[in-house]
């Protein structure tokens, strides 16, 4: 048995099934070894983000990761962006990148590069030294992804360490422990929080899960805590039957306002607030220098479990009622961000995973859906545009059951729009949603916030994706999704339904 | 004036007119600056490897640089596989790379990441410590990207000091200097290498303009050196009336036949030759280990002027004939890489910029292209594909009045096919023609050459692109660029012939 098939049975005996691959190469021994296993499915990205996208939404949804095969320094490169979303995701990802044959490194031939560099960035990053260590280190790789919390494990495997033979098994992989609950702790913050003038609840993470929220609910509900959701979330339970609480505003100013006041401050698998970008005569802090900042769990502990402990300490309500508020309807006329945001969460099926990377457009979505029929939202955690298309691709194939919405900006969607024709290929139940503002419309805002009202011809030129206009539908025939272009409420609700009423993916041009 | 406006004056002053952008908020100031100045024009990627891909081929044809404006590390990610690219052909460009606020580097904001570690491979790097800093590390880099030789210069800029004042004016750059002949090398080395059984000169980098391959010629014909070009070219001028010399080999054991006997290899602006992989029983070197090898010019020196000293030297003729081949004529019946090639080669126009990234169909190409009208050709230089899209967007804009050729392999091309919304928008006299043969030919090849004789289904599904077949015609029209698909020799030639009768981007998908 050669390296590569002692990786790739590591890999299947640790309970791995997806492998999202574009290789080259310096990957061949490991392209051939995913045929010597059964139950590894290969699934071809024409781009790597697409396949370092597709590993996040993969590992968001069923908490295992998924492999990728990039090929070298260049390929890897290609899959960063996405890597970066995935690492402050927490999500667990297996990156196998080819690199030069060891003896074949010191040529330095064309595509040879400093891979170690570009993967440290993101996450656990460990060089193979040989076909000896191969099955070993990919037993390593995995336990690093999977935490507690999850993480990025990037393995660079020369040619040579995969097509000798390994002379030795596959490697068994430790699996993780979650820590227990630290009660100690948790008594403790209990007496300091009870009676605190504010005590905001700031809830991330895996916090966000059915028990987690409800968790949270009984606190809020007894008037123990307000509680908020950090701005972007990896993932997220969300609509009819389940609590829902004001996210953590986007623009420091507001959200500022909304932690002012506060005493206490208590992190659930959330960090500690800061602002997305520094701006002038800004601050990093959002949260008022005098409050307290306690953590009552970190990314990777029993977020869910902890709050319920703290709850019961604080004698908070057991089973605090729920605000019943209707369905929202579909809107009518013209479309814009609430218009279509709320047709959306009016129509989206029971179950749904929604993929939000709309951008401006997502605020007029986000409160509708509250009330929604129950569904999963994953976010863009990272900022790096280019995460919606590839994640919700990844997110099909790990629940081949659930119909999965990807709610995608115009100009972010570009980044990664190749993860459309995998979506075709794998024909999976994805509907992508292109919400057609035809600018990078936050760099507008951004633009007047910076004081410039006026932008000159360049700064105009750079934000604006007007001339030529993007014809999205035709995009989708080209990667073999059918795609319709609509114009008001109305018709995006028929193609929407068209859409869910038929198998494999759809587009839906939502022109702003 | 601020500390964005000293770097984009900076540059101005030193004669950079061109920036490839696709900013964020971090640099939202550079943004404003582009318009404070008179000169630079601003040209939106909609994806950051367009940039990069774009800068390289404008700096390939103008030997300035251009500037790019990235968005963070992720931002930055993307655009590395093509500064890869540009690294290995020597290119000079410079990239801006906004940062979080000085002060908020430490709060670890979502979009924050090592972006030192991420550009440390692709060349120099230097981290702006403020505004007053900004116009002389402007200056520096842009004086690193020149060389000689040139290479990719990147620099990374807090918004801190972008936004605030600079106290500074612009910066002057210290334009490079090219080192003298050493007449003393030149002179060792004509009288090691008169009279050697087997000497072959290894020409490329800038050797490879009209005035090295003239010289390089001079010593082939008088029957003192068998001359090689490297594999893969930056920049070459071919065609009627230009000396034309066989490529090394792609694959190694072809290589390794072509300098068997090679008593003396002199390297002129090419690198020792190695692999660009390595194989089981494989080698890195190609020369025989007997020869001795000798550099009579490295990158950055004057390659030419160190050719031509040795040919006056050894007494080579000084105006030895060309061979006098005919024009190629176009083929008939169905496309296959020879037809196609041969056909491309007979009617591409006078002073075309062929960019070849057509991979396994370009092998078609190469030998009938030595007998077309004189052109310039930019090669795949580090691997890193997705190179061919921007590179020609690039050298459109640095040569508005020089038709140019993007002769595209169909599985390259889809990783960076938002180039052709920046050709539509800046109607540039591009035409694409995508090599359609559905599948990663090259790895089907090395999956063969691993003795993979009947790949299973994951390996095949790794390297097959049909399922589904991309539509090349419809994707070119989503981005605003007229497309045609065509099945036979006539009906490419009257594509094309149309295509370079109209001003702007087209695109022919020929189907192979």
């Amino acid at each position: 048995m050669n390296g590569a098939e002692t990786m790739i049975r590591t890999a299947t005996q640790a309970g791995i099934e997806v492998c999202f691959a574009n290789p080259g190469t310096t990957e061949m021994p490991l392209v051939a070894a995913l045929d010597s296993v059964l139950g590894m499915r290969a699934v071809l990205g024409v781009f790597e983000g697409v396949c370092t996208g597709a590993a996040d939404g993969y590992g968001r949804m069923t908490g295992r990761p998924a492999l990728t095969v990039l090929h070298l320094g260049p390929g890897f490169a290609n899959g960063i962006a996405n890597l970066h979303n995935a690492r402050r995701a927490h999500t667990p990802v297996v990156n196998l990148v080819g690199d030069q044959a060891s003896w074949h490194l010191a040529a330095d031939a064309p595509l040879t590069s400093d891979i170690a560099s570009l993967a440290r960035p993101v996450g656990w990053v460990h060089e193979v030294t040989g076909p000896r260590e191969s099955a070993r280190a990919t037993a390593s790789a995995i336990a690093a992804s999977l935490g507690p919390p999850g993480q990025v494990a990037t393995l660079i495997v020369p040619a040579d360490a995969q097509w000798e033979d390994a002379e030795s098994a596959p490697a068994e992989v430790a699996e993780p422990q979650m820590p227990a609950l630290d009660e100690a702790r948790i008594a403790s913050l209990a007496e300091t929080i009870h009676g605190a003038d504010r005590c905001v609840l700031l809830l991330g993470g895996q916090g966000l899960g059915e028990a987690g929220l409800r968790a949270a609910h009984r606190l809020a509900a007894s008037g123990l805590a307000d509680v908020m959701i950090e701005t972007f979330c990896a993932r997220i339970e969300r609509g009819a039957g389940l609590p829902d609480f004001p996210r953590l505003p986007y623009f420091p100013e507001q959200a500022v306002e909304a932690l002012a006041g506060t005493t206490h401050l208590v992190l659930a698998g959330a960090l500690s607030p800061v602002a997305f970008f520094g701006y002038p005569e800004g601050q990093s802090r959002l949260c008022p220098a005098s409050a307290q900042e306690h953590c009552i769990a970190q990314p990777g502990e029993d977020i869910a479990g902890a709050l319920t402990a703290l709850a019961d300490r604080l004698g908070a309500d057991t089973h605090p009622k729920l605000a019943d508020a209707p369905r929202p309807e579909p809107a009518h006329g013209p479309l814009d961000p609430a218009s279509l945001g709320r047709t959306l969460a009016a129509l989206q099926p029971d179950g749904a995973i929604v993929v939000d990377e709309a951008a401006t457009t997502g605020f007029g979505y986000t409160p509708f859906a509250a009330n929604a029929l129950p569904h999963t939202t994953l976010g863009l955690t990272g900022g790096a545009i280019g995460q919606g298309l590839p994640c919700a691709t990844g997110a099909a194939i790990a629940c081949p059951d659930r119909p999965v919405i990807a709610f995608q900006a115009d100009g972010s969607g570009l980044f990664t729009i190749q993860a459309l024709w995998t979506q075709a290929r794998e024909q999976l139940d994805v509907t992508t949603v292109i919400c057609a503002n035809r600018s990078y419309r936050i760099l507008q805002v951004e633009l007047a916030r910076a004081g410039i009202a006026e932008p000159g011809p360049n700064a105009l030129s750079l934000t604006d994706l007007r001339n030529p206009e993007i014809g999205w539908t035709h995009a989708a025939e080209a990667f073999g999704v059918p795609g319709t272009r609509v114009e008001t409420a109305e018709a995006f609700a028929q193609a929407f339904l068209q859409a869910q009423s038929e198998p494999g993916p759809h587009l839906i041009e939502a022109l702003l």
